[in-house]
């Protein structure tokens, strides 16, 4: 089997990997018609987290059973299943309070820009659709596995309630996913951060009522004019960055909730201006294993179509490419066939 | 009159002041029955936080009404009245959104530790009680100016529900009545972190179920044991340092809520394990004025006696002494009376 494997910063290759296998009783192996490459995936991919060793990429998957370990109870052969970037018994307590993603017995999902894929503590990770769904369907759906979950979080986390003000700060797929979140949740005024017009538009059809382009404090300087000097009920901060954060955190009214779902590279909070900004700050790895049922719903009613994030479409043995239109910016969020 | 200044670490005097006008037409003069030191006093008293020039002291406060400028319209001379740290005026969008203390024109007020005070912005800050209470209720109604509103805010932003598993980390007045707090909202453990004797008693009193006298990384692993491994649904940090504010966030389950109220000094969070930590952390200046009209009613119904923290009383000229038996932690909190 051919699959990705990322060497260091800028060298991602398409090469022979060993076809994955049931090791552990709790496993599936799942067969995957499409993958995808995640905005967290650029950050090894630009050097800015290392990697030491040859590692096979990709956490965002969706597919047919192949095959169970003799402990898999509630899955079989044939089903069409979404699972979370983060494996989960679904069981621990940490689960059972909606924090699968701190699951006692969390694993990450590795390997998935391939076409078949190893999926431990399959029963509590993974979700089972009513049907196998038509193709049309699978880019959103293989959404729901990590950007359109951790979007939905990120809008959960920052407490959005119907009439509210919403801001988006990053204009990757999360973020525009986030914006479709809020809208869903019932948000009034959604004020998407972004410079790039493909983004903008796509953040207007998700539900976006006002673009910004200005960033930091500039950035905040807008939001607060857009809201009568009050700021934003709920800030949803997308990128990870102490340039990201602090805006959210300016952009946010006092009482107000930032959620925060960029994992944070280089950032520091300091606690006295944090005191001070009375915001309510929530976030980490989405828990996208508890909306998935709710999310998969949603996409079989057509209620929304995540999917649309993907605006590149690349066989999977182009996942190089895939990787630099990313990186250039060239693509929002690059889909992999295999 | 006479009244606390500081002058620099611990000095503390008690001096002829200029006796309180009427400045602003909102202003209102009230005389105080009796005055109090905060904890937060004691950072700028041990130097921790400096101070440039002579500072009057005192922000906690109740008392009669003795005259109210000519723009105050819902107060009157004779009236019992007690109000928030902060001035307030209660009309603007982030009064009306629950966070008075960060009111578009909050001021400080200061000077309490003296018979008489001047309460800026009256109408918005100044609670009046039905009647004018006995004196045995005095020191409880004066504790809801601060400590007791600190505590309050503390419990609700650590999100106590009934049958939740609560920790406080810190246990001086804060602390103890963030205790009482989260037993008012029917928690149903609530493990106090104390080793101090006096404190650990008066914790059990006000609903304690568990003392823990370990600290930092230690204490985390105490509150692990005692919550089969899973933490905190809710821990309330009532110190402000890098070690308490760590400890609490350590102490808390992922999905959990940290309550901060505890004025940081020298705390700065890091993105990463802040995000891998999966916490809700919300905290600040607490809004007293919201709770005061709740709390006066528990306080005169004798549901709640916070007044209880007090375990030094002196005759406002012994201010000084006050401070010392604080600051060496021979004493909870010191009543002050005029």
């Amino acid at each position: 089997m051919h699959g990705a494997v990322l060497y260091g910063a800028h060298d991602v290759r398409f090469e022979e990997r060993p076809a994955p296998a049931i090791v552990e009783p709790t496993d599936a192996i799942i067969s995957l018609p499409a993958t995808c490459v995640c905005g967290s995936d650029l950050w090894p991919y630009r050097g800015i987290q290392a990697v030491s060793t040859a590692v096979p990429m990709g956490h965002e998957y969706c597919g047919i059973v192949e095959e169970v370990g003799r402990g898999v109870t509630s899955l079989k052969r044939g089903q069409f299943v979404i699972g979370s970037f983060f494996a989960s018994d679904n069981t621990c307590p940490h689960c059972r309070y909606g924090y699968q993603t701190s699951c006692q017995h969390a694993t990450p999902v590795i390997g998935a820009q391939a076409p078949r894929l190893r999926v431990p503590l399959a029963d509590g990770t993974l979700v089972a659709t009513r049907d196998v769904p038509d193709t049309d369907r699978i880019a959103s759906l293989l959404a729901l596995s990590d950007v359109m979950g951790t979007g939905w979080f990120a809008a959960e986390a920052a407490n959005v309630k119907p009439g509210g003000t919403v801001v988006v700060v990053g204009d990757g797929a999360v973020g525009l996913l986030g914006v479709l979140s809020a809208k869903q949740m019932g948000a009034e005024r959604i004020i998407a951060m972004s410079r790039h017009e493909a983004r903008q538009t796509l953040a207007r059809e998700f539900g976006a009522t006002d673009i910004v382009t200005e960033r930091g404090d500039e950035g905040v300087e807008r939001v607060k004019q857009l809201t009568g000097g009050v700021g934003a009920d709920s800030v949803l901060e997308c990128v990870g960055t102490q340039e990201s954060m602090m805006q959210a955190i300016k952009s946010t009214r006092p009482g107000g909730s930032v959620g925060y779902v960029g994992v944070p590279h280089g950032v520091a909070l300091e606690g006295q201006p944090l005191f001070f900004s009375h915001v309510h700050l929530h976030g980490g790895p989405a828990p996208v294993r508890r909306y998935l049922p709710q999310l998969i719903d949603l996409v079989f009613a057509g209620t929304i179509n995540p999917g649309k994030v993907f605006d590149l479409m690349l066989p999977l043995d182009q996942v190089a490419e895939g990787y630099r239109a990313m990186d250039e910016r060239r693509a929002i969020k690059t889909l992999l066939r295999p």
